[in-house]
């Protein structure tokens, strides 16, 4: 196609980054990559971010480029997968360059760091929107699956959790700000994509907190046919989030049921948590993986709580409704 | 994500086909699928197409899900790539159950027509949109590119062009009528997946119509810095197009620049076209590739015509704009 090839082409040309999986980049009717190594599988996911529900329709284009390739990055990483290439659809009402350089700019810096090339593109006219599908390349004994949580894991994340729902907090007060440490956390979020790879043969299971810690935990109980005791006053909260939270139990709330964490979840032996591959993250165990079937959170003394644990999952799950 | 998560799971539950190299289906955060043969590269596209814009918003799902799938194998066939995988993300302003219904219904038709299965998918609020990533498997050595045309090859099309724009010219018209020739070229264009396979290690290039004729030939011969000769009267243009064209010269406009073909067009050394497992195709030789570094249209005397080659192409371009 021919106005949207020259499109990508100026904005995107060196978005393939010489990679060696690259044997012909954007610019034929497909882009052809190298398959995985003998004995690797291939991971892939997709996700559309749409402006005004997963993003307000005024952000920088570098930061929606950031957000929306490493939120797809975190779900290689929850599977256990290394980056191989992704292909981007960019739907934008008008061709606005000084928002296309932004976003392109912030697309490459995010696709360096991560070392993932560009393989593919269709720029269209349209409502602001970008799709990225993301392929990555798993280890086929190894892939970190919802469904392996085994009888007595420990529960652990590797950040604080509640940081999404404090930004959009201010992103509703429009006192999101460049450069603080909740905008980063929204529009950057880290992918430890080193300890993805060594949690593959460590972890039993492990998910990508993106919908709530509640919610995302539930599907791996579920796939894993257990339950799990959460200890909340184990949950890390940022001082950012505890600071916009004001209150205790907000944060906590947020803690379990705010979106847009991006942190890894994932259930482990906790022997296997002192191996030296896995220092230096920044893990919290929060709970431990049991078989009662229910998702039970626990209080400072060990009390189960009043049952938030359901409506939580629920109230978010009706609050975010279809858009997920 | 959940609410997605389950929608997606209610319509496209099955659309894994249960095919073999589908490890983990969708429902984890990545889809876990084997990677191409020994051999083989993987040949990756993705493609946008959003309501009132690349279809009438008042489509049936079943159709636009025939469309959009088949445009995207129309691809993968233009590579010589065979259907691997797919994952589709879809936008829509809210959950119409019928047709959604209707959409799983043609989405699964043609997966299944290919063979083709779904291992992705995320579903968000927003306008009426679709992105389609496919994956094929593509021998090392015989991937059908762009840049690899020949002197003296012969350029062929698989079947006839123009009906794109003679079915665009129904929809404004309203009156594109379901069950016709037309309709079915619209929404259903048929892939030959066969005939892609047969044309590895015997054509040079190929590309898939999809822009109008001279937009994508151009490709090719600008990649392979050749020129070509175009016979206009060789130009196969279906009794369909030529009634509703209405006019000789508006059905050569339509089979030279219109878009929305999805044929194959690839050259290749004439002696070649009467191999055995090229028969039973509905093969056109409609030209030859040269050096004049030129696309030469030829009239039915062999008369150089007075150059409506850029212009056709040019404005084409201009006229889809940034569409694409």
């Amino acid at each position: 196609m021919t106005a949207e090839f020259e499109l990508i082409k100026k904005y995107f040309s060196d978005l393939d980054l010489a990679s060696p999986q690259c044997v012909l980049g954007v610019g034929d009717d497909c882009a052809i990559i190298s398959g995985p190594e003998p004995g690797q599988h291939l991971a892939v996911s997709t996700d559309t971010l749409n402006a005004g529900v997963h993003f307000p329709a005024d952000a920088k284009g570098e930061w929606v480029a950031s957000r929306a390739l490493r939120t797809n990055i975190s779900d290689l990483a929850a599977m256990g997968a290394t980056a191989h290439a992704f292909t981007l659809a960019l739907s934008v009402p008008s061709v606005d360059e000084q928002w296309m350089r932004s976003f392109a700019h912030g697309l490459e810096a995010t696709a360096r760091e991560y070392a993932l090339p560009l393989v593919g593109g269709d720029t269209t006219s349209g409502p602001l929107s970008l799709t990225i599908t993301v392929i990555g390349c798993v280890a086929a004994k190894h892939a970190l699956r919802r469904d392996g949580a085994k009888l007595g894991d420990g529960i652990y994340v590797d950040g604080s959790l509640g940081d999404g729902a404090a930004a959009l907090t201010l992103i509703e007060r429009d006192e999101l700000h460049e450069g603080s440490y909740l905008h980063k956390r929204f529009y950057s979020p880290t992918v430890h994509a080193k300890l993805s790879q060594a949690l593959c043969g460590r972890a039993h299971a492990a998910i990508d907190v993106s919908d709530g810690l509640l919610a995302d935990l539930s599907h791996i109980l579920i796939a894993s046919k257990l339950g799990a005791e959460i200890h909340t006053d184990s949950l890390p909260v940022s001082p950012e989030a505890k600071l916009i939270a004001g209150d205790r139990e907000v944060a906590r709330s947020w803690a379990l049921s705010g979106g847009d964490d991006y942190r890894l979840c994932f259930t482990m032996p906790d022997e296997l948590v002192s191996s030296p591959a896995l220092s230096g993250f920044d893990l919290h165990r929060i709970g431990q993986v049991n078989d009662t079937g229910e998702l039970q959170l626990l209080d400072s003394k060990g009390r189960l709580m009043a049952a938030p644990l359901e409506k939580g999952y629920q109230h978010f799950s009706n609050q975010k409704g279809f858009v997920a």
